[in-house]
C-alpha cells in the first residue's frame, strides 16, 4: 500500500468496535478463554475440550521428557535458551551497511516480554566490529581541561559506589529506512533498534569531581577503544545531569558487544553518544565536531541544513502485539500490547487507534513506569474479522504528544534519517495478517 | 572458627569505626578515589599517576584491539559473555548430592551487580535433570474441583492479557548446609541459591476463573513434566493471590533449567513450591502429602515434630561486598553492599554492623525497592585494616525483623535445613581478607 491510498478503516468502524466492546469488564476478561478461545471455535487442534480433560487425570500422552532423565546441574554453568526457541536471535538487514564489522543488528521485539532485554538479544551497532578486551589492560583516561587528569583501571572504577538504574537504548536510525518511503516488512525491522536493560556503574559526575573540570570545560569528548574509535561531543550539563560510566547489564558485565568491560551511558539520549569500549574522556571549551556527529547523526533539514547535536530521542512507541511476526490467530479477545519510551522522562499515557487515527482509546501502562525505560502497555479489546489500522500514540510527562508522520514530515522534510518518532501504522487484514503501511 | 569461640571485635572498635567515621560527607564520598586508592598507595600497577597520564593525549599504549577489526554482527545472532567473564558461572558442591542430575547448582552472588539476575546465572535445582520440552507438544490440565476442566496449549496460555513482575526465586534449602555448624567458603555456597528476574504469565486467578472452582476445592496440587513429576501442595488463598503461570524471564521465554515452557511462580515462597515444567494443576479440598512437602522440605522442631508447609521465605539479607571472593585490596573508602529479600512484601531497612551485632548502622536502600524482589543495600565508610565481624540485618515492610542465629535456633532447634535466615557473618581480617563464620 503506498502512503497516499486512501484507507478503507471508517469512522464506523470504530463505531462498531465501540458498541462491540460496550461495558468490557474485568468479567469479561476473566472469560478470556471462553468467548475467546473455545467460543470462536477457530483454533485447529490447539484447544482440548473440556470434556477429554475431565476423563483422566493425566494429560493425553505421557510425553518422552516425562519418562526420562534430563542432563544435570554440572552442564551448562552458564544457561543457555532452549533449543526450541533458536528463532529468537537479532536480525540485520543486508543492504542496510556494505560489512557486517559495521552494522547493526536488531532486537526481536516481536518475541519479547515484560521491559527487560535480555543480555542475549540487545541490539548492537558498532563500525569496526566488536573488539575483545582484556579487563586487565583496559583503562580510562580523563584528561583535557581539568585539574588533575587521571587514568582509570577497571578496578578503580568498580570500587566506586555503584548505581544500578533500567534505562533503554536507542539507535537514533530507528524507523529510519522508513524515512522516504520505504517499508520493513517486520517489526523487528521497523523499530528493533531498540533495548532494556539494568545497568550497573558509576556517575559520570562523581568521576568529574575526581578530576576537579576548570571553569572554561564545558563539553566532553567520548571515545571508544575499537578499531573505530568512535567518538562523540557531550556538553557539560549532561554529564552532570544522568550520564552513567557503565561496567554492567542485567546483572552481569556488559557483553562484548556492549562495550565490555566499560561504556558510557546517556539514558535517553540517542544511542551513539553512549560510547562503547569507552577509554577516553577529554574535556574541553566546545565541541569536536568529529565524523560521527557531522557527517552522521545530523538531521538534514528542509532548507538543506544539517540540525546537529540533536540528542534526545523523542516519545515513541510501538504496537508489539498484533504485528506483521504476531498476526491474528484467534478471533473474540485479544490483549492489544506494545512498548512506549520517552528521553525525557516517564512515559504518562499511551492512547490506541484502531482507524488510523480517526479516534483513539486510551491503554494501560503495564508493570513498572520508570523514566527514560521501556514502558509496556495493553488494551483488551475484541477482533472479529474487522480491518484496522492500528496504531499508538504515546505521551510522556512533560506533555510532549508523539506526531503524526504527516506532522514530523511537515517539521523536517523528507531528507532525514535519524529521530523518526513517528506514531506507526500496522494495517490487520480479515485474515488476521499484519501488514506495515504508511499513512499521511 | 567454631561456632563458639569468643570473637576478638570489640565495642572499642566500633567506636574507633564511629570515629573515623565521623563528619563523612557526600564531599568524602567524591573523594573515593583520592583518599581511597591513591592516598592509600597499596595498589601495585593498578594506578597511573595523574602526571603520567597529564603527558600525552592517549593512554600509554595502543592495544592490539585499537588496531584490529572485530567480529560483526551476524556471528552471533544470540550474543555470549566475553571470554574473560567465564568464571562467572554457577557452581554446585558436589559433595551436596549423589547426582549432578538431582542437584543444585549456586548463583556468583559476589559477581552479580544490581538486583536483576542474567538468566545464564540463575541457580538451578532439579530432581531428574533438566528435559528438553517441545512447547508445541506441551499441555497444562487443570482439572479435580472444578466446574469446567480443561487443556491448555502454549499458544492458548499466551493469549491471555500478561503481568511482568520483578520476582526473587530462592530455594528453602539456602544456607542449609550451616544449620548444624558446617561453614561454606564462598558466598556463592552460603546464599547463592537465589535469583532475581522479571517474570512474564498469566495470573493462576484468571485460569482458576475459566474453569470454575467448586466451594469445596480448598487446595491445588501443582506437578511437573520432567522425570521427577515434582508436584507440592499450594493453598486456595496463594492461588488468588499472587501466583502466576509464567512462561518468560527476562524478557525471553523461560531457560530450560528454570521450566521451560511453563512454570508456576509463587512470590516469595520457598522455590519448590514454583513448580516447573507444569503440566498439572488439580483443585482438591485437602493437601496431597507428597514426598516433597512430608520427607522434605519441612522443618524438623526441637520436640521431634516436622513443621509443614512454611512456605514463606523470611526476611534475609547478607553482604555481596566484601565478601570471601571479594575481599578488600586497599585501605580507605569501601562501599560495603549486599542484598535484602522478604517474602512477604517490601524491605523498609538493612542494618549493617561491624562489632558482629553489638552496635548497628542504617545503610541506603539503592535503586529499585519491590515488593518480593532483591533489594540492594549500600554503605559507604572507611576500613584501615581493623578487623571487622560484618553483618547485615534487614526489616520489611511488615516490622519482621530478619533474626540472629541464636535466636533462630531458639525457636527451631538444630534438627532443622530449611529456612535459615538469620544474621550472617564475614570476618574481616587485617589483611582484607574475608572468611564466614558463625558466632552465637
Amino acid at each position: 500500500m503506498s502512503k497516499n491510498t486512501k484507507v478503507p478503516s471508517t469512522r464506523e468502524l470504530m463505531a462498531q468496535l465501540a458498541k462491540e466492546s460496550e461495558g468490557l469488564s474485568i468479567t469479561d476478561r476473566r472469560d478470556f478463554l471462553r468467548k475467546g478461545i473455545l467460543a470462536a471455535g477457530g483454533v485447529a487442534g490447539t484447544v482440548f475440550a473440556s470434556k477429554a480433560a475431565a476423563s483422566s487425570n493425566l494429560p493425553p500422552m505421557e510425553p518422552t521428557w516425562g519418562k526420562m532423565l534430563g542432563h544435570g546441574v554440572v552442564e551448562y554453568p552458564y544457561g543457555q535458551p532452549s533449543k526450541y526457541e533458536s528463532h529468537v536471535v537479532r536480525r540485520t538487514v543486508p543492504w542496510l551497511t556494505a560489512e557486517s564489522i559495521s552494522s547493526i543488528s536488531m532486537s526481536p521485539l516481536h518475541d519479547l516480554k515484560g521491559i527487560i532485554t535480555p543480555n542475549g538479544l540487545v541490539f548492537e551497532r558498532y563500525h569496526a566490529g566488536v573488539p575483545q578486551i582484556d579487563p586487565e589492560e583496559h583503562r580510562l583516561m580523563i584528561h583535557g581541561l581539568v585539574e588533575r587528569p587521571i587514568i582509570f583501571t577497571m578496578e578503580d572504577l568498580m570500587r566506586f559506589p555503584s548505581v544500578s538504574e533500567i534505562k533503554f537504548i536507542e539507535c537514533p536510525a530507528n524507523g529510519g529506512m522508513e524515512w522516504k518511503g520505504a517499508q520493513m516488512e517486520a517489526l523487528q525491522f521497523t523499530h528493533g533498534m531498540l533495548s532494556c536493560c539494568e545497568w550497573t556503574g558509576v556517575p559520570l559526575r562523581v568521576l568529574l569531581d575526581e578530576v576537579g573540570i576548570k571553569p572554561e570545560g564545558k563539553w566532553i569528548l567520548a571515545e571508544g577503544a575499537d578499531g573505530a574509535h568512535m567518538s562523540r561531543s557531550i556538553p557539560l550539563e549532561k554529564a552532570l545531569d544522568d550520564t552513567l560510566v557503565v561496567y554492567a547489564q542485567n546483572g552481569e558485565m556488559l557483553r562484548p558487544e556492549q562495550g565490555y568491560p566499560l561504556r558510557l551511558l546517556n539514558p535517553g539520549w540517542e544511542g551513539n553518544t553512549s560510547i562503547k569500549w569507552l577509554r577516553r574522556l577529554e574535556v574541553g571549551d566546545k565541541p569536536w565536531y568529529h565524523r560521527e556527529e557531522t557527517s552522521k547523526y545530523t538531521d538534514l533539514m528542509p532548507d538543506g541544513r544539517a540540525r546537529k547535536f540533536s540528542f534526545v530521542q523523542e516519545t515513541n512507541s510501538v504496537i508489539t502485539n498484533p504485528c506483521p511476526e504476531n498476526p491474528i490467530k484467534n478471533s473474540g479477545l485479544i490483549e492489544i500490547e506494545g512498548l512506549a519510551w520517552s528521553g525525557r522522562g516517564r512515559i504518562k499515557q499511551v492512547d490506541i487507534s484502531f482507524d488510523g487515527g480517526v479516534s483513539w482509546v486510551p491503554a494501560n501502562l503495564k508493570g513498572l513506569v520508570l523514566s527514560k525505560s521501556l514502558t509496556r502497555f495493553s488494551l483488551v479489546t475484541k477482533w472479529n474479522g474487522q480491518p484496522w489500522l492500528l496504531q499508538s500514540r504515546a505521551i510522556d510527562e512533560t506533555g510532549y504528544v508523539q506526531p503524526t508522520l504527516k506532522q514530523l514530515r511537515e517539521a523536517r522534510g523528507g531528507n532525514s534519517i535519524y529521530h523518526k518518532n513517528s506514531i506507526h501504522t500496522w494495517k490487520v487484514a480479515n485474515n488476521g495478517e499484519v501488514t506495515n503501511v504508511q499513512i499521511s
